[in-house]
């Protein structure tokens, strides 16, 4: 059991041209709980497993709002994604401060890849261990982002990550196409299927155990209540008992 | 007996995604004593053991009062959690002298979660190596946060940590439904009994080994004095022969 | 498995008079998807295979384009690769601001060749692990750069790099001296067999696969649409079936 | 014999929650000379053993007035005791010269545990070897505090600390209860007592060997001469004569 | 196959006085191409062996125009050179803008020396891997200067280094005392024959693998074309069918 | 033959609570020529063996003149004294400049000893290898100081330090009760006597290697010319042959 | 062939209280070829030996010229005693400007000296690896100054350092009583006997390995030329010719 070579910080190359702190970060997020995000036309939905912290104190964050017309899904180290997001929402308002309107999306996940990637070619600093699904809404319609610890990100119309997340991605992959069209009921359905796809077999969803926003349209960053997450796992239970969910 | 890979420092990631200096900094939280905290709608307890300096020289303090509105538990090391209860009381004082208010609770948190997050990804300091309860009352209401050494925090009804906490934590689930409601005289009952809950079977609370605060709806923060815990431990005695506490 | 020596870092010459890690760093490159560029007396193409991140969102962005006059193919560390194209964003908006002009080409490389250099001889920071196929038109015709890690850089008629390689530099070694006078659409047609010759003998180009981009006279960095792609490989096809293309 | 794990520097975490280095400096303190302090409701006494430095050179200088109302005794690194007393010396003078009023001893010693507590989580530089008991008189009465190399403080009717030390705790410990009423001249026999009492059973006080000094109500900080100290030496030996002192 | 000792760093002496890292960056500029320079009583000369980048992006670049009476044949790592010409090339232009002439060629060559210098006594910074040959015109008639990664210079009357340069300066030794009266065109000839020693035995020169550049009385420097190279090629090749050249 | 544990640098302690690094810079101390101080109630002698530099060179300067009323012996590492002694003039001019008067001693020396313990708590400093006799007079009489690489100094009647100067402070312990009334000659051969004591048996004083300075009322600093020590010395033979020194 | 212990840098003591890395740059020192320095009532003389860089590129410099009335000779690392050499000439234009007068020599050396030690006690620096003979005169006549990597300097009447510089030195003791009274040639003589001493039995001193240079009263600095060297050889010639020199 020794310590693996060309590890030690993240301004050391491997022989291989790879940095290995870089790629010990984003492990940090794969262990996050799964995360799914998903697009129509017009929307956007985030949904996540949530941990409880105890009892009685409700679970771990994994959304944050961080305007009327964006948030995240994090999964991976919570304080260094309170970090970010409070990052995300000083470059929100003061872009509304300088231009009187809304930061592009784009532009907001560029600035968070952007310092993401400056943590990994300093030496005294250490890679974010958090990757975000960001959703947002602007002039250009609806985005969805991946960011990644190295500083990478990619525009996506759906995604999912963290533990066990493959399962989630392969739903997404099978319906993605369908999801241009979809109305903001059915997509929050779909992302309630594709999480649920991420289970163990035994394991169900319940309405204490998931999160769910959704951003749009005139519709602003809302996270549904416990109510509304019910009334969605109702639905999803009354179809599958009609229809097998394939995954 | 030799060191664990990848300890060496707090901006270095292990091959799974950990930062072993921030855990080893949660241990110093964890073998402190056992403090607790407890909130109903209007008012939150904080509740603490305390461990004698020397027969003359008092206890090692466990209770700030960082304003009127708000104070805090400590476990861990003594030392970091003067430095982060000064830093707390320079904020109240700057944001009352700014805004002419007392500062929100939940703000107060933010800030020292991230002065704490900051030393876990910088080299040249170590994480903090103090966990805090965080009890206040600000215009939402009475408030009970937890944070971590790594920058981590939540809200809550009710909370324990420090050494042999796990059973003042189940007594707390077990009936911290029951608070909302409650007024202020159950509620430090209830604080007292789940710290009892966390002493070794042959051990008892005595006056002089307990520390508690209130703070709530018209109740600036305050330190109950020994007669006011032993009066408080005498109905609990009473109490507890007419019934067994459960634990 | 023992650890190289010298190479520690990148300001540790070795006894032969090597930096390893700026080395390493250019393996990052060599592994990277395969890129091609080529010019003629008027235009520059450049070409890239791009690799699907997931069925839903899209290819990693292997073209950048930097100002109406230049553009960029990558290959290496994309998030590095994104930070040196803000880079050049910037430097060519601040140039068109004091001198009211479009940057030259040669001057923009400069610029990152002495940024790049510049992390290969201080500690705190790694080499950047990204190599650049600079594509350019400005008064003095058309351009082709090639940047390396170590901050090394060449100007060339044709070039190929990244995983495969060899057999696109060796392609475009046999025809370069037809190139000047193309038109640019035979440019782009020689660009694609190029990167064609890179692939495995089983594996073939689809308009899903491959990045391409044409800038020169009166014609503005543009990235060629997948339809456009697409026609292209149809043309390739076509001809391929006619004549047998010699690598 | 070979180096303990995760002692390296003050800002690595033990898998223990330890910090290896604050524990030695604090090893520091305790090899250091015997020193005493107690106080009554009125006034401090602080008595500690002196070494000599050589027959012509007078004594390790173990007793530091600060200010008028405010003395330490120190155990541990002199060089960094004189560090620390000129810095609560220059504070002494700056509250006065800001306030027009002597500094209250509690935030004197407030500000040195922050000094000190700071040089314990950054690297590059090392806790300070020294304890202190300080001992002073202010508006609020007659204060006895303890510093640590942690930053940590406490205050206390009556301390002891450096090498067997612990013989002065347990006769502070069976007698400090009677301290609060006594004039200033018992006082100073109950230190010389307590100081005593860490003697080996064959060594016994010398004027030439015990500094005294107090300070308290109408009493500014004053060392006792040599002649004030033989004569409470003669009426401590005249006593236990007559009676045997239990430790 | 052990590290040598004492060459951590460029900060650090061996017992025998000797500081590794500098001696390490030597051979770097020892394993690059061939330079020779030398010079008449008007004229410099530098000329250099070349080596393709690829068959379609020309060659390394050896030689470096600074100003116009001055410029630079260089070996060892090409980004150093760049970093470095660049810098020579901003002095001239300082120097130009204060003084209203051009800069000595010694003082240019004190700076670049001073430059060098700096970066072997310092830690943080490596030493630059290369060496110049400098060759200038100014109010002093022609200058020949080497620099090395140690910071020393010397100026001399003729000059060779790189790899296989031993041969070469045995054919300058041997002829030097002639250059001081020769025209121009001999002197290239010279140049041409010392480079030619340097060839392995069936390697020859041609017009594609030779640098020259030619700077001195009323002539500013002029890298020679690739035809006035093959002329003189020529010329040398008659002479050599004439007479047997001696190394 | 290992290395010592904890000895690494000044800012780390053993966990016995030492600092090995300041302990080794004291034998630097320990190991320099044997020097002497002493003082009256009205002189202070400075006195020391001095090492031939070689024939024609001089000594090694053991004795630096700081202010008409001030000067110091040295033991240990001569830059560094003179680094020590260079900022003492300087301290000694400013404050004349400034109070129109001359420094007293003791605050010299205090300044002298921040200075040096300010490098034994700082990485990338180390600790002076120096300690110092400072000898001075001023309105409160004539001083004498020791300092220590520590940052430690005492004021003393008399003192000896360097290589073998066990046996000078023996005779300095047997006789300095005898000092204070002594005339500046009277002090002179003392201090000669308690020198020569430091010598082997066989070993012998003479003008050549015998540097002595004396400070007092109405006496500036003066080193004593070679003839002024030889009359010294004659005395002391002279009296020597009548009675038999005991050391 | 293990690494010693306590020399990895500057700022480490050994156990002893050595210094081993200043040990090591004095190393460089007695490794550069062999300098001689002597002065008479009037003038001083430096003398060295050369050794040729190559046939065509003249010699290493070891004599530098830094101002009319002073120069030194080096021995050591060139490129550091140029860095030194260029700082004298910045102070003694200093000087000038700011006194209209030349600096005194003394205080010239005694500013590379701070400037040398204050590289001995910080780290990220190393200690400079050159040796210097500075001659000067001044208003206070003739001055030969030794300053050594250390700090440390020495003023002198005769002094010799280098590579075998001990029979040198042995010349000058046996003779350097008889300098003071001597006329500049009879000292340049003498200098150059002592350098000869220096030789290998078989080796002689030639015009071309010997540099000599001297400055006193109504005497610049001036370096003497190659006929005057071989003029002074061969009177040297000459007269060991009637005489046998004793070395």
């Amino acid at each position: 059991m020794y310590r693996n070579l060309y590890d030690t910080d993240c301004i050391t190359w491997s022989p291989q041209g790879r940095i290995f702190q870089v790629e010990y970060a984003m492990e940090a997020v794969k262990q996050g709980t799964c995360c799914v995000g998903l697009r129509s036309d017009t929307h956007v939905v985030l949904c996540s497993l949530k941990r409880a912290v105890s009892k009685f104190a409700g679970h771990h964050q994994k959304l944050f709002k961080i305007d009327d017309h964006v948030g995240v899904a994090m999964s991976g180290i919570t304080a260094d994604a309170k970090v970010i997001s409070n990052f995300m929402r000083n470059e929100c308002f003061h872009h509304k401060y300088v231009y009187d309107a809304p930061i592009p999306v784009g532009r907001l996940v560029l600035m968070v890849a952007d310092k993401s990637q400056a943590n990994t070619q300093r030496s005294g600093k250490r890679p974010f261990g958090v990757g975000l699904l960001a959703a947002g809404y602007d002039d250009a319609g609806p985005h969805l982002f991946e960011t990644c610890p190295s500083g990478n990100y990619f525009e996506s119309y759906a995604m999912a990550f963290g533990a066990r997340s493959q399962s989630s991605k392969t739903y997404l992959e099978r319906n993605f196409e369908n999801f241009p069209g979809l109305s903001p009921e059915e997509l929050e359905l779909h992302a309630m299927k594709a999480l649920q796809a991420s289970l163990a077999a035994d394991a169900e969803l319940t309405a204490d155990t998931v999160s769910m926003a959704i951003v749009g349209k005139n519709q602003p960053w809302k996270e549904l209540s416990t109510d509304e997450v019910q009334s969605l796992l109702d639905k999803l239970n009354a179809e599958s008992a009609g229809e097998d969910v394939q995954m």
